[in-house]
C-alpha cells in the first residue's frame, strides 16, 4: 500500500531558483489566518456544535464535485446515497457508499478534488495511506471514529483551521436563527451571514410570489407595492448586517443590469407579481435589483457580488429526481461590458460602492473584466470561482488579469465551498500558487522579491479584508 | 548542409528534473502500438497495396495543411499542383512542385506540419540532411526512388507503423468495395470504416435529394417518408458495422441538436426532399438527425462522433477553381450548452450512448466541455482537433479539461488525418505532450509517478480502445 | 532605498539551459535599430524640437495606461491634472501630481506599465532608487531638470534611441504641417504619417457631416456625391504617400466589412450626409468603406491595418467631464469570420492587397485569425495589442498564433503609443519576450538554434520593414 504524501513544496514551480523563491514567499504566507467571506456551509454546525456524521455523508453525499464526477462515469447517484425528491430508495448504508467511493477514487487523478480531499484525509484525520480500495474500510473507521471525538466537532475544527471569520449565505427570507444562537453562545468564532436575495428578487425563482408575500409578513411592509418592496429589502439588509453581513451576493445566469424609469419600475414590478414575467421580462427584472441593490449598497456600505453565467439545473432528469446542486449547473458565455453598463453609468464611480464581480468564462478575464476593473473605482475581481478554484484555473486568473488590473483590483481568495473541512485545503492551494505565479515574475525579474513578499501577504490575508470590510 | 535531427527529448519539458520524469513515463509509451479510431486515408489503398506516387503526389498535393501555408504566403495552388475543377492547368512536373516546396519549407517553421514532415523524412526514408533548396533534389529522388520498394507500400507501411487499428470515414452510400478486398485478401491489417452520414442528413449538402434517392435504391427502403429513410439510414448502420464499423462521425456546422415531434419530423423532412429548406430549417434538421443518430446509437451501439464548427469553403474563388478541402475551412465559435440540450434532455442520462465531442473553438473547453463531460454519462471529449492537433494544442487541452473532467472523459489520441505517412509522427507527438503535461504534475507533486504511468498507458493505448468499443 | 535594477535577464525564461538559449538570441537583436509603424506620437515634436515640460506633464498626464489604474483605485482624474473638458479646475502643480503618482506607483506591479516606466528612469535618466514616496522629490527634479537639456530634446532622443523610422497616426483632415516642417528642416529622422480616415469614414464620428465638407474644400471635390467623396478620399490617400505614408489605419468598432451594390453606396452615403444614420446604417456604411479602402490599397499600395473591437468611451461621466482618450476605452467580443467576408470574397485572393489584423480579443488567436492568416494571402497579423502589448500578452499571442499561421505570417513588433519615451523599452519587452519564446522552442528541440535566431532576426526587425514597405 502506497504512502499518502503531501509534499511540501506540492503546487509550487519545479524549476529549482525559482521554487526557491516561491518557498521563501510561501512560508510567510502559510500560517496566516484564513478569512472565508463567500461561501455555503451551514450555520446550525456551529450553532448546535453537534458530531459530524459518518465519512460518507460528510465527504461525499453533499460534494457535488465528488459525486458529479462519478455520475460522469456511469456511477448512478443513488449509489452513493443522494437523496431523491421522488422517493427513489437510495442507498442507505455509508461503508457502501465509502467503498464505491474508494473503488473510484484513481478518477479524481488531476483534479483540485483530489487534492483537497488528500489534505483532509493526511492533516485532519492523519491517514497514512493513500485511499484505495484496500484501505477504503480502514479509512471509514477512522475517519467515522474520529467525527464523534470533541475534537472534530464544527466548532473545534474551526478553531483548529484557525479561521478569523466565515460567512455563510442566506436568503432574506431567512430568520438567522443560527447565527443568533452562535452569537448569544459565547462561542468567539466569528460566523457572519451574506444576503443572497435570488429567491426574491429573480421572478424565475421557486416560489417567487409566495416568497414576497412572505418578505412582506416578515418585514410588515406592503410587499404589493414596488415602493413596499424596496423598503422590505432594506430592511432586512438591515438585519442582515445586525446579524454580522458585510456582503450581498447575487447569482444571475447573466451579468445584465438595468436602470429602468420608476413608472417601468412599478409596472414590471406588477407583472412579476403575477407570476407571469416572460423570460426577457425576468431578465430585466432581476438586471434592475441588481441596480437597487447597488443603491441600497451605497447606502448602508454592504459590498456587493456578482456571480453570474451558470446555466443551473441543464439535466431536468437529473433535477426531477434530485433536485438543485446535484452537478448539473453547466457555465455558458458571459458578456460584462455592455451588461454591467446601465449600473455603472449610473453608479460605476462612485466610491462608496464596492461590486466584486466573478466568472465562470475565463475568456473574459483579459478582454473586459481586467479592462474593466482597471478602470471603474467600483470594480473588483474575486478570484477563480467554482470550476476555475484549481491550479490552471488561478494561475490563469493571475496570467490573464494581473497585468491590466494589477493585484490591487483583485480581492484574495474565497473558497465558496459548502465542504467545511477542505477551507484550509483550498486556501492551501491557492497560497501556493499565488506564491509560485509571484516567484515567476521574480525569477524573471519583473517584481523584486521584497514586493513580492508584500504582495503574497495582500493576496493572502490583507485584500480579502479591506475588499469585504471585514477590518 | 545541416544535419536532420530528431531529438530524442523532442517536446519534452526542458526543465531537468522534469524532463527526467517526462522521459521515463514516454518510455513506458512509445512502443505501444497505434489505434487510430477517426481519420482519412484512402481504403483504397490498402485494398490494392499499390505503391504511393512520387514524392509531391504523396506528400504535398492532398495535403491542406502544407499547401495553405504556402498559398498564405502568396503561392499559386496552380504551381502547387493542385487541381483544378474548372480545367485551368496547373504544375504537373512533380520534380518543379517539390522544389517550390522545398524552398519555402522555412515557412513552417514553429508548426506542427514541420514536426510530422521532418519526422517522415528522417523515420520513413532516411533523410539525413535538413530540407532547403539545396537537398530539395536529393529528397525528391530518395522519396520517389523509395515508393517503388516493396516496403514502402501501404500494407507494408501499415505494418511497419504497427498499426492495430485504423478507421477510415465513409458516406452511407459507399458500397465500402475497398474494405470488402482487404478483408477478402486475407491480409491481417485491421481496417475499418466509420459512418459518416454527411450527405444523406444535411439538406445542404451538395446533392443531397439524389443522395436521398441513392439511399433508398441502395437500401430498398422508401425514402420519400420519414419512416423509410430512418429505416435506410439504420439500414446502412448495421452494413457498416459488419464491414468493421464501430463508429458514426458527424461534421456540422454547429453542434445544434433538436427534438420535435413526429409530425415536425415529417413536415421539415418533405420540405428538405424539395430541396428548398431555409438555412434556418437545415439547421434544424440536422440538428434532429443528431438525435436521431443517438436514438439509433443506444439500438446498435456505434459510438458518436460530433466535429462542430468548421465554416466550410470560406474562399468562394478557391472553392470554385479548386473545390472542397484546400485549406480554405475556418473555424467559428461554437456553442455546446445551450445545442446539446435537446438531445441530451433525451438521452443524456443513457449509459448505452457514448458521444464524444470535439471543438475548433477552444474557449469551449474549461467552460462548456469540461463541465458537461464532468457531469453527463453519455458525453466523453475527443482530443484537440485539427488546427489544435498541435503541441500547444494539446497541452491547452490538458491544462483546461483535466482539472474539470478528469483524464477519464477523454478517449486519447486520433490523428484525423488522410496523410498516411505522418500517422506514426502525430501519435508520437501526442504521446510526448502527455508525458510532458504528466510529467509536469509529478514535478509538482500534483499525483504520483506511478499513477501517471498508469495514466500514460491510458492515454496512449487503452482509453481509444475502450472508448472506440476496439476491445 | 531600494536600488533600481533593470536585471539584464528580466523577461528571459527562468529555466537555466532555456536562457542562455534566450540570451545568446536576444544578443543578436537588442541593439537593431528601432523600426515604430504604428503609433500616436505627436509630430510636432519633431518638428520644432522644443523641450518636453515637467515630469508629470511628459510621463502622467498623457498616459492613459498610467491614470486609468490610479483612477480605478478611487484617486480623482483631477488631482493627476487630467484636463477637463466642462471647466472643472484641476490640479496645476505638477510636484503634487507627481507626488500622487510616486505614493501610488506600487499598485503598477506587474504591470507593463512598471517595466516601461522603470526602463525609462534608469535608461533615459539614470535613476537608481527605487520610486517611492521617499525619491518622489529627487525623481521630479531631476526628470524636469534633464528635460531641459538639448539631449533630452525630442529628436536628440530620436537619434539616440536609433529609430530609423517612426510613423504617427493623422486625419485626412491634417494639412500636415508639422510633417512637412520636419522634412523641410533637413533634419534626417525619419518620420513619416499614416491615413486614418474615421473621421471621414464613420458617420457616428463626431462632426462626421462637417468633417466630410472639410474634406471638399481641402480636395476640391465635391463631396456631395458618392463618387465625388471617393475621388477626395483618393486624393487624400495621395498627398499622405507624398508625405511618406506607407498604410492606413482603420478603429472600428467591429471587424464588419460589406460590398454593396453601387446604388445601395449611393443611397448610404446620402443618408450619412444627413446625419441620421441608425447604428445598424452606420456599422453598414463603415464596412463598406473598409472594402472601398481595400480597392484603393489595391490601387496605390498603402497597407491597410484594421483594429476592431474597442467600446470607446464606456464611461459617460468621465466622457462628459474630460473626453476622450482617458482609459474608459473597454474592449469587447469581436467576429472576424462572418465579418470579414464581404472584403475577402472580393479581395482576398489578391497578392497586391495587404491587410494586417489586429484584436483586442484574444479568444480569436487560435479560432480565427491564425486560420485566416494561415490561408489568406492579403492578411497577416499585428502582434499583440494595447491592453495585450505585455509580456503574457505576447506570450500568448505566439503560443496561439504560430502553430497556424506561422511566424511569417506576422509583423513583427509595433509600439502603439503616445508615449514616446517608452517606444525602446516597449520594443525591447517584445524582443526579449520572443526570443524568449523562440528558446523554448529550441530547448524543447522544436526548431534549431540557427533557425531561432533568424526568425528573431525577422521578427524583431525585417518582418516589419516588409509588412510596412519600408524597404
Amino acid at each position: 500500500m502506497t504512502e499518502l504524501m503531501l509534499h511540501p513544496d506540492r503546487l509550487l514551480p519545479s524549476e529549482t531558483s525559482t521554487r526557491e523563491i516561491a518557498r521563501r514567499l510561501y512560508n510567510e504566507v502559510k500560517d496566516l489566518p484564513i478569512i472565508s467571506p463567500h461561501g455555503h456551509t451551514d450555520p446550525e454546525w456551529f450553532a448546535n456544535n453537534e458530531p459530524f456524521g459518518d465519512a460518507a455523508e460528510l465527504l461525499i453525499r453533499p460534494d457535488h464535485y465528488v459525486f458529479r464526477m462519478l455520475y460522469s462515469q456511469g456511477i448512478a447517484l443513488e449509489s452513493l446515497g443522494v437523496p431523491t425528491t421522488d422517493g427513489t430508495p437510495v442507498e442507505t448504508d455509508p461503508r457502501k457508499i465509502w467503498r464505491t467511493f474508494a473503488n473510484n477514487y484513481w478518477l479524481f487523478r488531476g483534479t483540485p478534488s483530489r487534492m483537497w480531499l488528500d489534505y483532509v484525509f493526511k492533516v485532519v484525520f492523519g491517514l497514512n495511506k493513500v485511499l484505495t480500495k484496500d484501505t477504503a474500510e480502514e479509512y471509514f473507521d477512522t475517519i467515522t471514529d474520529s467525527l464523534q471525538k470533541p475534537e472534530f466537532y464544527p466548532r473545534a475544527l474551526f478553531e483548529k483551521y484557525r479561521i478569523e471569520t466565515l460567512a455563510t449565505t442566506e436568503s432574506p427570507l431567512d430568520d438567522l436563527r443560527h447565527h443568533k444562537k452562535i452569537r448569544e453562545s459565547g462561542w468567539q468564532g466569528n460566523v457572519i451571514t451574506a444576503y443572497r436575495p435570488d429567491p426574491v428578487v429573480d421572478p424565475e425563482f421557486e416560489g417567487f410570489v409566495e416568497n414576497i408575500e412572505e418578505l412582506g409578513s416578515l418585514t410588515g411592509e406592503d410587499t404589493a407595492t414596488w415602493a413596499g418592496y424596496l423598503a422590505a429589502l432594506r430592511n432586512r439588509r438591515e438585519y442582515f448586517k445586525s446579524m454580522g453581513a458585510t456582503s450581498t451576493d447575487h447569482g444571475h445566469p447573466t451579468a445584465i443590469t438595468a436602470d429602468l424609469t420608476l413608472a417601468d419600475c412599478k409596472a414590471l414590478y406588477s407583472k412579476a407579481l403575477t407570476g407571469h414575467c416572460s423570460a426577457a421580462e425576468a431578465e430585466i427584472f432581476r438586471g434592475q435589483m441588481l441596480t437597487e441593490m447597488a443603491a441600497m449598497s451605497i447606502e448602508d456600505g454592504l459590498v456587493m457580488q456578482i456571480h453570474p453565467g451558470s446555466f443551473r439545473n441543464h439535466n431536468p432528469q437529473v433535477f426531477a429526481k434530485f433536485g438543485r446542486d446535484k452537478g448539473a449547473d453547466i457555465p455558458s458565455q458571459t458578456e460584462y461590458v455592455n451588461a454591467l453598463k446601465p449600473l455603472l453609468d449610473k453608479f460605476g464611480n462612485d466610491t462608496r460602492l464596492s461590486i466584486i464581480l466573478f466568472t465562470l468564462d475565463e475568456t473574459v478575464y483579459s478582454r473586459e473584466l481586467a479592462p474593466l476593473a482597471g478602470h471603474y473605482p467600483t470594480l473588483k475581481l474575486g478570484p477563480s470561482w467554482w470550476f476555475h478554484d484549481s491550479p490552471e484555473g488561478m494561475r490563469r486568473f493571475r496570467e490573464q488579469i494581473t497585468e491590466t488590473a494589477g493585484f490591487y483590483n483583485t480581492v484574495g481568495f474565497n473558497d465558496d465551498t459548502r465542504a467545511f473541512l477542505s477551507i484550509p485545503a483550498r486556501h492551501d492551494v491557492a497560497r501556493r500558487m499565488d506564491c509560485g505565479f509571484l516567484a515567476q515574475l521574480v525569477a524573471e525579474h519583473r517584481i523584486r522579491e521584497d514586493e513580492a513578499r508584500d504582495v503574497a501577504l495582500d493576496l493572502s490575508y490583507n485584500l480579502v479584508k479591506r475588499a469585504y470590510k471585514l477590518d
